[in-house]
């Protein structure tokens, strides 16, 4: 029988798979299970995106460009530019999904061995696409009790070599909901130029901001126009993960070129939610208000929670829907676990997902977890409850 | 400015890409221009896919499993059982086309460096997948002169190193038409035994064949359970080339296990078009009959006609929907490229892919032509008149 390769072998698993199991055993055990673990929200898709869908006539499905439709990239360069963001149509490939996006970003800028920093905790899955890229991702560290601001930018300068290519930020972050200052982005923007490298920000949270507070996008810096690669999604801007609809941005004309070539060997993104997603640009205003109005209402609710119970930290998230928490716990994969194995409240529990699977850095982060407020506030609420008497249940049983 | 990575400005172009501005400047100067160049048929999707689309009613558009949804991949191993393919629901995995599954394939089984010998002329979008992959085409040579049939296997042998990791078919092919026999696809099941490679086998053509000719597909052949992939598509099959569904297929529980790692690193494939293509399992036979019995005939008349053409060699094509030419010329990417710039019958044009982008071998090929006939009948007649015409005023011009 023929080995694997030592890729599929170090291809990382999602940190919350392990627990999938349990919170299946638990359901089937007839306990009702609250989902903090998942970044799939509850929001509606905006009807005009799925109208767009019921209303057009196909007849055959054929493949588009692989660039995307040239009238969705029209109207989304459009829709960037009235957000103050400089961007032109071929500026933008649409691809299946931030993750693809993500993908060809990697593939176009680096090779095997290349390095990429990225501060921690960070969205599991650039574990994912790093390998399957072959690129080492290099950690750097930023913690909970600056609520995950930008590291200094010596701790950045005191990992780089002449393997590192890029630099890859959140923003607003997953898991972490940091939002960057403009202050930070400017010295990230100094560091690309100083070391000739790239910056790839993964934006698609860049709509959900809460207290007034502003999002800067990289491409609003002068300057590093061919350091700046942008990732965009419609997944939860509109509420619409399963169109597997994202793009790549940049200004830089050998990055585009290399990463239309990575786009034209997959041939093109799907067709029925290139339409929707091109109609979904004509969301009212009216929809985003209510949704982040909706999720700063569930984030409140969610941190005053946390704050009533005993030993927890929260880093309170200013944007993005998830936020992370220390628990008065040793090691906080073990206590999902137990959450999810042996904990219940009137025939209730929840699953969370444990912090350390989005730490590169062996050993850190043990005693949190993430929990994503995409449920309802009274859900939060009772989530936070049955939290609450757990961690008083397993301190007793420690 | 960084430099974009070794990979991206590896990665090859579609051989048909360099001509594509040609044939917009042919057409803006008002001339017709025929499309023989490409894979997107000119066939209906079945009914029963659209309206299962428009039938749909969902409010929020979620990620579907990694692994596709559950309801289609069982529906998919039946219909697999059905043709005598022994394909168990957990041996399936939806990709976003048979493109991605050709990527997956690719990565759970092989690392950078590792070499993976391929028939040539192949579908040039392997090249791609395989330096996105880090991975070494090896390219094995089959000739017109045998109709493109199975290189002998003492040709494989000779470039099996300790690099090697698998061989890649397809079958029926593209560009080639060909068709492998039973004792062919044993022969290279006896090779993969021998050597411990997997055997990738891309059978999105699978129903592309005529003459009452049998389609083997590797999955039939017992006891290479263990090295046998099979990759398909629902591209080709219901023409829902923009529908992006397809699959990986194996037994071996390793691979499909790593494959699920990098299925699960994207999220998940389209959720609209596996509705459509779960529905397209209920396509009635008789669609099938139709188009296969339109793509004979076509076959027949582009085969016929092309015999017409004096020192135009073919390679009657057996299956999928597409014939390899050698035409009586030095260098058919010029040919290709004058035709679209310089020659006109009645204002018309033919637009060919020259079959050198199929080869990796440097320097063959360079007379032959790619033929898709996704045309009707009327103007595949058309097209090999113009082509006759073309190829008598090419030789009075050299
Ligand atoms: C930070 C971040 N980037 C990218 C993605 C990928 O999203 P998609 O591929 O659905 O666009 C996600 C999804 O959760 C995410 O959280
Ligand atoms: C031989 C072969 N394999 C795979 C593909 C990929 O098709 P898709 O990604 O649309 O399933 C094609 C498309 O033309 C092809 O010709």
């Amino acid at each position: 029988m023929p080995n694997i390769s030592r890729k599929g072998m170090e291809m990382p698993q999602s940190p919350i798979r392990k627990l999938v199991p349990y919170a299946e055993a638990a359901k089937k055990k007839g306990r009702k299970v609250y989902h903090l673990n998942i970044g799939q929200p509850d929001i509606k898709t905006p009807q005009v995106a799925l109208d767009a869908i019921k209303n057009t006539n196909i007849t055959i499905l054929e493949y588009s460009h692989s660039a995307g439709f040239e009238s969705y990239r029209n109207k989304l360069a459009a829709s960037y530019q009235k957000i103050g963001l400089p961007i032109a149509t071929e500026d933008i490939i649409v691809t299946t999904g931030g993750s693809e996006a993500l993908l060809f970003a990697l593939g176009s800028t680096m090779d095997a061995g290349d390095e990429i920093i990225i501060p921690e905790p960070f969205y599991a899955n650039y574990n994912g696409f790093a390998v399957s890229s072959g690129v080492k991702v290099v950690p750097v560290v930023s913690g909970i009790e600056n609520g995950f601001a930008l590291p200094p930018i010596s701790d950045f300068e005191k990992l780089i070599t002449n393997k590192t290519k890029a630099i890859l930020i959140c923003n607003p972050g997953n898991p972490t909901g940091y939002l960057y200052s403009k202050e930070e982005i400017q010295q990230l923007a100094s560091l690309v130029q100083k070391h000739d490298l790239f910056l790839i920000a993964d934006e698609v949270y860049r709509e959900f901001v809460y207290d007034n507070e502003q999002h800067y996008s990289i491409m609003n810096i002068a300057g590093i126009e061919n350091h700046a690669i942008m990732i965009d999604s419609v997944s939860k801007r509109y509420s619409m993960c399963g169109a597997r609809i994202g793009c790549i941005v940049s200004k830089n004309k050998e990055v585009m070129t290399a990463a239309l070539k990575f786009a034209q060997a997959r041939l093109s993104p799907p067709t029925y939610e290139q339409i929707a997603s091109e109609a979904a640009l004509d969301t009212p205003k009216s929809y985003f208000d209510e949704v982040i109005e909706e999720y700063k209402e569930r984030r409140d609710v969610l941190v005053r929670e946390l704050h009533k119970i005993e030993g927890v930290t929260v880093a309170v998230p200013k944007g993005a829907f998830y936020c992370i928490a220390k628990l008065p716990v040793n090691n906080a994969d073990d206590f999902a676990q137990w959450l999810l194995e042996s904990f219940e409240l009137n025939n209730e529990t929840v699953m969370v997902a444990p912090a350390a699977g989005f730490y590169s850095t062996p050993n850190i982060g043990l005693s949190e977890v993430r929990i994503a407020y995409v449920l309802k506030k009274e859900d939060l609420v009772k989530s936070c409850e049955i939290l609450k008497a757990a961690l008083i249940e397993y301190k007793a049983l420690s």
